[in-house]
C-alpha cells in the first residue's frame, strides 16, 4: 500500500492516529472527484442506482462557469451562478458530499486521500477540470488574470471598475487612456463574451456616472492567435461576431500573439509587425491546462497524458487497464477518430457524466455498454445585449434570436437547480435599464498595477 | 501651507508634477469624506443647494451595514446590500464622486489630499465612520473577525460554513464539537442578530444537508460584558430577545468578558469564575474605534478627540473654531447634556447629514440655524425568522409584529435607492423555504485556525 506523503497527514488538521478510511458504507462505492458539470451530472444520474456515492470537491458549490463573465462585469452576483453542492444533492440520499482536496490516489486507484482522511472506491470517477495556462509565463498570471473561479471573477470585476475610477482621477491624458484601455487575450467564447461585456459597460452602463471622463472613449482590444475569432465555431459566424463587437468599441486583432505582458501594457506580434498597447487592464482567456489531479492519477494507474496534461481515455472513458477508473469533463482527452478531441465545454462533460453513471449501473447488473458518443446540440456565444451567435444542428443564428436562444438555454439549466428565477428577474431588469448593480470593487488591489 | 508627506505623493501612482488641485469648480465647494449613511445623506440633501459637492470614498459603493449579518450568514449577496455611489448620485449633477482615500487634511482644513491629488474645500464634512476595536488585543483580529465591511462578511461566511464542513470530516468527537461551536463576542444588536442567524442556520437551514453530523447539535455562545444583552435598549426587551435566542440554541452569557482568544477557543471571565469554551469560530461584535481620519482632522484643526478617537463637535456639529468643518455619523461625538453621546446608528448619521446640508444652504443665504437635535424614532433588532424586538416611541414590540416592522423599515430604505425589490423577493423565498442560497465558501482560509 502506498502511504500518502507525511506532510499530507497534517494538511487538514487531523492527527496521524485519526487517519484511515471514514467508510462505513456497505454497497458498491462510487467516488466522484469534482462537482462541476461532469461530476455533478454523474452523481445525479446515479440517483436510482444501487450504489453509495461520495462526491468530493474543493469548493462547497457547483459553479455555472458559462456565466462567470457576467459576475466579472458586474451583471450578476457570485451566488446567482453558484449552487451549494449540499443543497443540490440534499434529497439524493445515496450521495454524501465531502468538502476537501484530493491530494493522493493510491496505486490501483482503489483509495483516495484528502490529506489525512481516506475514502475507498470500488469505482472512481475523476472530473477535476482545468486551470489557466500561461504557456510557461507564470509571471503573467498576476498581471492578466484568467476567469475560472468566483475569486477570478471578483478580481477581474475589481480591476475593470477600478480602472474607470483611476481614469476619472488621472490628469495626464496618456495615462488616463491607458486606464481606459482593456486587452482581452484569447478570442474563444469566453474572450468574446468578456470583451463584449466590457464594451457594453463602457458604452451603455457607465456614461453619466462619471464627470471628467467619457467612458465611451474606452478601448477594448481582443487578441486571437488564429485567423478568426471563435475558431472552433462555423466560419460564417466569426465575421458576424466581429461586427457585433465592433459596434461595442472592441477592436479585434486576429493572427496576433502576446509576446510580453507588463503592468502598463502588452506587446503584440502580428506577422512581422510588433505593436505595444498601453493598457492597465489585461484579461486572460487564452489557454487551459489540466488539473494537477491528472498527473496524480497517471502515477497511480499509468494513464497516458496529452500535452495539456489531460488524461487520454478509452472509448468508454475509462483509464486503459483500469476499467473501474473513469475520467470525464475537461480533464479527459477523448480521442475522436480522424478529428480533434472533444472540446472542453459543459455539454460534453454532462453527457460524459450521464454515460459513466449508466455504464456503472449496467455493469452492476452484468450488462455491457457501448462506447461513449457525444451528441452535439450546438454552440452559442453572446456578444452583448441582444447580440449573439449560435449554431444548432444545421441552423446558424445571429442577433436577437441567437441571444434569446442563449438566454433560454442558460436559464433552463440554472432553473433546473434552484431559485434561479431571481437571475431571470435580475436579467430582465438589467436588460431594460442597462443596469449593472453588482459592480462592487472588493478585495485588495494589486500593488504592481497600481504603481505602488 | 502644510505639504503632504513625500511618500503620499506617490501613493496613488501620480508623479509629483501631476500634483495639485483638480478643481475647475466655481461655486461654493463642499467636500464630503465618506459615503456611508451620514455622508450620503448630506450629499443627497444638498441636491437643490447652489453648491459643488465632491464625495470622496475609499469604496465605490454605499453599504447598507444593518444587513451585513445577512451576507455573513449566506442569506443575501454582497451586491444586494451595496449600491454603487455613482449610480445613487448619477442624476444629481452638482455632485462628483471620487474613489480614493483621504490621506491628509491641510492645516485649517481648506484642502484635503488623496495621495498626490488634492481637492479644495470651502466647507468640509467628515463622515469617515469607525473600525473594530479589540481593546489593545490586535492579535485577536485575525482569530475573531468583526463585521464592518463586505470583505468581513464574506470572510465570516467562509468561516461559518467551513466549520460545518470540517465537522462533517472530523472523526474525534471533541474536535468535531469545537467545529460546531460558535462564539459571538458582544451582545449589542449586531451580536444578537449574528448569533440568532447562526442558530437559525444550524437548526433550520442545514439539517438534511449533512450525512454524518447533526447540525442541530451546534452551540452558539453570545458573550456580553453588561448585565443584559441589548444594553442600550429598553430593559424589558432584553429578556424577550434572550428567550428568542434560547429557542435557536444560543446560550447567552451576561457579565462575561473575554480574557483570551486562541485559534481553538476563548477564555471567559464571569465574576470570579473563569471558563474555557473550545470553539473554532469566533466572531467579534464588541467594540469600535474611530477612523484614523479623526486624528488627521485633529492635527489640522486642533479638534478634541474622545477616548474612542471620535471628534467632539459643537452643537451645530462643527469643529470648535472651524465653523466650515463638520463631523457627522459614527466619527462624531455629539455631547448630550446630562446623557450619553448619541449612539452610532444609521438614523443618527442620516439626520446629522440632512442637518448639515440644511445648515450649509441656509448659511449661504445668510441665515442662522439652531443646534442639531436628534429625533429618536426607535430601535430594532432581529433575532431570526419572525422574531425581533422593537421600541418605537412609547411602543415595545416583540415577535412577528416587530419582525414585520423591522422588515418594512429596512426594505423601505433599500427600495429608496435601487432595484432592491430583488432583496424582497429573495427574502420572501428564504422565509418560505428557510433557504440560504448565498452560502458560498470563497477566499483563502486562515491557516492558523485550520491547524496548518
Amino acid at each position: 500500500m502506498l502511504q500518502p506523503p507525511a506532510s499530507a497527514l497534517y494538511t487538514r488538521g487531523l492527527s496521524p492516529r485519526q487517519n484511515g478510511d471514514m467508510d462505513d458504507r456497505a454497497g458498491h462505492r462510487v467516488v466522484i472527484v469534482g462537482g462541476g458539470f461532469g461530476g455533478l451530472s454523474a452523481a445525479r444520474s446515479l440517483r436510482h442506482a444501487a450504489v453509495d456515492v461520495t462526491l468530493i470537491d474543493r469548493r462547497n458549490f457547483h459553479l455555472f462557469q458559462p456565466l462567470l463573465y457576467q459576475v466579472a462585469t458586474g451583471g450578476l452576483s457570485p451566488a446567482d451562478i453558484a449552487s451549494p453542492l449540499r443543497s443540490v444533492l440534499r434529497r439524493q440520499r445515496n450521495v454524501r458530499v465531502l468538502h476537501g482536496e484530493v491530494t493522493e490516489i493510491e496505486s490501483g486507484a482503489r483509495r483516495v486521500w484528502m490529506g489525512g482522511t481516506s475514502v475507498d472506491a470500488d469505482t472512481l470517477v475523476v472530473a477535476a477540470g482545468v486551470a489557466h495556462h500561461y504557456f510557461g509565463h507564470h509571471d503573467w498570471q498576476a498581471l492578466a488574470p484568467g476567469l475560472k473561479s468566483i475569486e477570478d471573477a471578483t478580481d477581474i470585476r475589481r480591476r475593470i471598475f477600478e480602472a474607470f475610477e483611476r481614469a476619472e482621477l488621472e490628469i495626464d491624458p496618456a495615462r488616463q487612456q491607458a486606464w481606459m484601455t482593456f486587452v482581452v487575450v484569447g478570442g474563444g467564447p469566453t474572450g468574446v463574451e468578456l470583451a463584449g461585456a466590457v464594451g457594453e459597460l463602457a458604452h451603455y452602463t457607465l456614461p453619466g456616472d462619471f464627470r471628467r471622463i467619457d467612458t465611451r472613449q474606452a478601448r477594448v482590444h481582443l487578441l486571437e492567435g488564429a485567423g478568426r475569432i471563435l475558431p472552433t465555431y462555423d466560419a460564417r459566424l466569426s465575421p458576424v461576431a466581429a461586427a457585433s463587437l465592433k459596434r461595442l468599441g472592441v477592436t479585434v486583432h486576429t493572427d496576433s500573439f502576446v509576446t510580453d505582458v507588463r503592468p502598463d501594457g502588452v506587446t503584440v506580434q502580428s506577422g512581422q509587425r510588433t505593436d505595444t498597447i498601453p493598457a492597465r487592464t489585461l484579461l486572460w482567456a487564452a489557454g487551459v491546462k489540466a488539473s494537477a489531479l491528472g498527473a496524480i492519477l497517471a502515477r497511480a494507474t499509468g494513464a497516458e497524458l496529452d500535452r495539456q496534461g489531460r488524461v487520454i481515455v478509452t472509448p468508454d472513458l475509462s483509464v486503459r487497464g483500469h476499467p473501474h477508473v473513469f475520467v470525464i469533463g475537461d480533464l479527459a482527452h477523448v480521442p475522436v477518430p480522424g478529428g480533434q478531441p472533444l472540446p472542453g465545454v459543459a455539454p460534453v462533460a454532462m453527457q460524459e457524466g450521464a454515460y459513466v453513471a449508466r455504464l456503472i449501473s449496467r455493469r452492476l447488473r452484468g450488462l455491457q455498454t457501448g462506447p461513449f458518443r457525444y451528441r452535439d446540440y450546438g454552440s452559442l456565444a453572446v456578444i452583448g445585449r441582444s447580440a449573439a451567435v449560435a449554431q444548432i444542428g444545421p441552423l446558424r443564428l445571429r442577433g436577437f434570436l441567437a441571444w434569446l436562444t442563449w438566454l433560454f438555454v442558460h436559464l433552463m439549466y440554472l432553473v433546473e437547480f434552484e431559485n434561479r428565477v431571481l437571475v431571470l428577474i435580475q436579467w430582465g431588469w438589467n436588460y431594460v435599464t442597462r443596469n449593472r448593480s453588482a459592480r462592487l470593487i472588493t478585495g485588495e488591489p494589486d500593488d504592481e498595477r497600481m504603481g505602488r
